[in-house]
C-alpha cells in the first residue's frame, strides 16, 4: 500500500479515537488492510462477530474489533464501530499531501480574484474575474474556474474540473478530475420553422458543504433558478445531473446514474449505480432505488423500488421470479389447451415446444 | 436567478419579438422565473389554455401567454409561441458573457494556427499547429486543440474540451466542458498468437453547423473515413459515440446514450436518456426512442420504440402490463391445472403458492 | 481520409507483411476504404469467401483478400488474415504523428522529474514532482501528472487526461483524452450521529503494459491495495471502473459499462456496452457478458450471459421470446379459465381482453 505511513503504536492510534487496546499497545502499525491481504505488519478491523472466524483465519498483527470477539492473542483496539474506526485511522496514517500555498507561479489567476492567503492554487490553473477562493482550499493543476465562482474552505478542486460561471460551492467539498459543474442545460423548443431553438441556461449550480463529486460526472445548471445538491450528499463517478435538480441532504448517487430535468431526490435517499430518472419527479426521503432501475413516477419516503419500469422490492422479486419460469409456465399452458380440446397441434417430436408456439 | 438583468420595459420586449402587448407595457422585467415560483417583478409564461389556473395562482408580474388566456389584472405578452418567446427574453435579457478578443497571454497557441482577429483564446488553451480559427468563436480556457483542427465562425468551446488532430467544426457550435472529439474508435483484430491488435483509427470527426454537444461526451473518430455529426443536431452530456456514426440533422440524443460504431440516426430523430444501440443499424427519420431502450436491429421512420430489446410502442406497453401481471397469472395456471388433475400438490397454507413453483 | 497517405506500391506492403500479390504489384495505394465506399485508387480488404460478391461489387482498386476469393481483375495482397494485414497496412501508411522529443517550452514539469530525453511533454502538461516519464512516451497537452506517478516507454497520454499521485502506468499503453486515472474510490461508513464519513481511499491504481483505455473512462484508486488493469487489457470510452477492481489479461470492456467495487474480471472475458456489475463477484476467464447485462453474482468460466438479472444465453433467448407472447398468453388462459368455469366476465367487445384482466 503506496505510500508506507510512518509506524505508529497501537496505543497511540487507541487513545487518538478514545478507545481501549485489549493485549500489546506497543505494537506498531506498518499497514492497513482487509482481512483476507493482512500480514503480521498490517492492521485490520472486525466489522461484527459474524467475521470472527474470518478474524482468526487472518494475517492481521492487530484488529480494530468489537468487544468480545476473540482475535487469538493478536493486540485489539475494542470499538463499537470498528470500520469507523479503521477509517479515521487510515485517514490519520497517510495525511493527504497538502500541497504548498499562494498560486503557483504558472497558475493563471484573474488579477481581481480574491483567494484566501492559505488556499493553494496549482501549475496551470486558471481563476477567472472576480472569482473567490476560501481558506486551506487546493484547485489542483489545469482547474479552470470561470468568472464569479465562488469555492468556500476547505475544499478540494481536483485537476481538469471546470466549474462555470457562477457557480456557488461550499466549505469541505470535494470535487474528483474532469468533474464539471454549471454545464448548459438540455432545453430546446421548436421555432416558426420547427427548427430546435436553445433555451437558454441561465440559472446556477450551488454546491453545499461537505459534498463529494466523482470524477467525470456533470452537473448541469439550472434554466432560470438554481440546480442545488444539498449539505453532505455524495455522488459517484460519471453521473448525470440535469438543470434543476434538487439533491437532498445526505443522499447518495452511485455511479451512472442519470437524473433528468427537475428530479428532487429527498434527504438521505440513496440511488444505486445506472439509475436512470425520468424528469419532474420526487424520490423521497430515505428511499432506496436498486442499481439499473428506470424511475418514470415519485418514490414514497422511505420505499425502496428495483427495475425498469421501478416496481416494489417485494413485487420486483416475484416479478424476476415470475419471468425466469415463463417458458415453462407457457408450455405448461399449452397442454392444459390440448387437455380441454382448445389446441389441436401436438409438439413436434424433438422440440421442447417453445418454438411452435408461434403459430398459436 | 444570477446575475440579475438591466430591467426592461415589457412593451420594449414585445416589440423586439413583434408582439403586442395587453395591459400595461412599462411593467420592467427584473427577472424570470416559471409561474410557479416567479415573484412580483418577474416575468413568467403560460404555455397554453391548459395552465390557465396555474397562471392565476402565480405570482409572476407578467406573463408571456397566448391569446385569450385569463392572467388576471397584470400585462401579458400575447403569444402564439409562449415558449420560444420566452426563451427569446432570456436571451435579450441574459446575454453570454463575451471574452475579450484575440488570445490571452497565456494561451498556448501555435505559431502557423491561423486565428479569425475577431476570435478569443482562453488562458491555458493549446491551439496545434494548422489549427483555424473563425470570427468571433471562444476557444475557453484549458481546451485544447490538437494540429490541423479547423472551427468555424461563432462558436463556444469550452474549457477542457479536447479536439484530436484533423477534426472539423462547423459554424455557431457549442461544446460544453470536457467534451471529447476525435478520440481513437474502439477496434481490434486478433493477431497470430491470439492477441488484440489495434485497428489504426485514421479518419476523423466532423461537426457541422449548429450543433451542441454536452459536458464529457464523447464522439469518436472514424476507422477509415468520417464520423459525422449532422447539422443542428443536438447531443446531451456523457453520450458515446462510437467510429463511423452518422448523427442526422436535428437530431435529438439524450443523456448517457450511448452509439456502437455505424450507428446511423436519422433526420430529426429522437433518442431519450440512456438509450443503447447495437453497431450499424438505421434508426429512422423521425423516429422515437424511448429512454433506456436497448436497440439491436432498424428502427423504421416514424417509428416509435422502447424497451430493452425493443419493441413497437404499443407492443411495449402491453408487455410492461402483462409483466406486472404475471405472478398472479402463474397462480390462475396453477389453479386451472389443479382442476383438470394435471397437478397434485396444494398450496401450502399461508403460502401465496409462488414459491412452491419451483418444483412444479 | 485525411490526412492522404503517401502512394505506396502493393508489392511493396506485400514485402513488408510477409505476403505474395496476385496481379498487378505496381499498384499504387492511395488511401483504405472499406469495400463499399472503395474507389479506383484505394485499397480495401475482403475478410473471408462469405465477402466475395460485396468484393466484386467493390469499387476498389486493390485488396487485402484470402486464397481463392475471386476479385475480378484487380490485384490482391493473398493473406490468411486480411483484416489484420489490413490493420497493418493503415498503421504503415497513416503513421501517428509524433511530436517533437523533450518538453515544450510551456509545458509545467516540476524540477525533480525524471523525463526520458526521448520523452515529450506538451504544452500545458503538468507533471509532479517525483514522476517518471519512459522512452519515447508523448504526454499530450493539458494532461496532468500528479506526483509520484510513474509511466513506461512508448506510452501516449491524451490532452486532458488526469493521473493521481502514485499511479503507474507500464509500456505502451494508450490512455485517450479525459480518462481520469486513480480519483478517490466511493465508500463512506456512517458515523456517531449517522452522517456519512469518508472512507480513505489510500490505495493506488496498477496499469499493466500493452492496456488501452477510451476517453473519459475513470478508473479509482483502491481503498487500501490496488485497482489492477492486467496486460493488453481494452477499455472503451466512459466505462466506470471502481476502487478494488481487477481486470484480466487481454479482457476486453465496451463503452459506458460500469465495474462496482472490486469486481474482478477474468482473463480475456468480454463485457459489451452498457453492463452493470454488482460488486465483489469474478467474471470468469474467457466469459462473455451481453450488452446491457446486470450482473449480481459471479460468471464461470466461458459462460455467455446476457439480461438484467443475468441468465445463461440460452435461457435468455427463451425468456425474451416468452416475453413476446406473453400478452397473448393471458388472453389464452383467460380462455381456459371460462372453459372450466373458473371465471364468469366476458370478454368487452372491441376489447381484447388484456385491459380487462387487472379486475379478475
Amino acid at each position: 500500500m503506496p505510500p508506507a505511513p510512518t509506524p505508529t503504536r497501537l496505543s497511540e492510534l487507541a487513545s487518538e479515537l478514545g478507545r481501549q487496546v485489549r493485549g500489546d499497545g506497543s505494537f506498531r502499525v506498518a499497514g492497513l488492510a482487509p482481512l483476507e491481504s493482512a500480514g503480521p505488519h498490517d492492521l485490520s478491523f472486525v466489522r461484527s462477530a459474524d467475521h470472527a472466524s474470518a478474524a482468526a483465519a487472518s494475517g492481521a498483527g492487530a484488529f480494530v474489533a468489537p468487544d468480545g470477539v476473540d482475535c487469538g492473542a493478536r493486540p485489539v483496539i475494542v470499538s463499537p464501530q470498528p470500520a469507523l474506526d479503521f477509517a479515521r485511522v487510515a485517514e490519520r496514517l497517510f495525511p493527504r499531501p497538502v500541497p504548498p500555498r499562494g498560486a503557483h507561479p504558472q497558475a493563471l489567476v484573474a488579477p481581481d480574484a480574491k483567494l484566501d492567503s492559505t488556499a493553494s492554487i496549482g501549475a496551470g490553473a486558471v481563476v477567472g474575474a472576480g472569482v473567490r477562493v476560501g481558506a486551506r482550499t487546493v484547485v489542483h493543476a489545469n482547474a479552470t474556474l470561470y468568472p464569479d465562482v465562488e469555492v468556500g474552505a476547505d475544499c478540494e478542486i481536483h485537476a481538469g474540473v471546470v466549474l462555470r460561471e457562477g457557480t456557488r460551492v461550499g466549505d469541505r467539498v470535494r470535487l474528483h478530475p474532469g468533474v464539471v459543474i454549471g454545464g448548459d442545460g438540455f432545453g430546446y423548443v421548436s421555432d416558426e420553422h420547427g427548427e430546435l431553438y436553445k433555451v437558454p441556461q441561465v440559472g446556477r449550480v450551488v454546491i453545499e458543504d461537505d459534498v463529494e463529486i466523482g470524477a467525470n460526472t456533470t452537473v448541469d445548471r439550472a434554466t432560470l433558478a438554481e440546480t442545488r445538491i444539498r449539505r453532505g450528499a455524495k455522488i459517484d463517478n460519471l453521473v448525470q445531473v440535469a438543470h434543476n435538480c434538487d439533491i437532498g441532504e445526505g443522499a447518495v448517487v452511485v455511479g451512472q446514474t442519470g437524473l433528468s430535468g427537475g428530479t428532487v431526490i429527498g434527504r438521505r435517499a440513496a440511488l444505486m449505480a445506472q439509475v436512470g430518472s425520468a424528469g419532474h419527479l420526487r424520490v423521497g426521503d430515505g428511499a432506496f432505488v436498486g442499481a439499473r432501475a428506470g424511475l418514470h413516477k415519485d418514490v414514497a419516503d422511505g420505499a425502496r423500488v428495483w427495475g425498469s419500469p421501478q416496481m416494489e422490492e417485494r413485487a420486483w422479486h416475484r416479478s424476476v421470479a415470475a419471468l425466469a419460469r415463463l417458458p415453462d409456465a407457457l408450455r405448461r399452458l399449452r397442454a392444459v389447451e390440448r387437455a380441454l380440446g382448445l389446441r389441436r397441434e401436438k409438439p413436434t417430436p424433438g422440440s421442447d415446444g417453445a418454438e411452435s408456439d408461434g403459430e398459436s
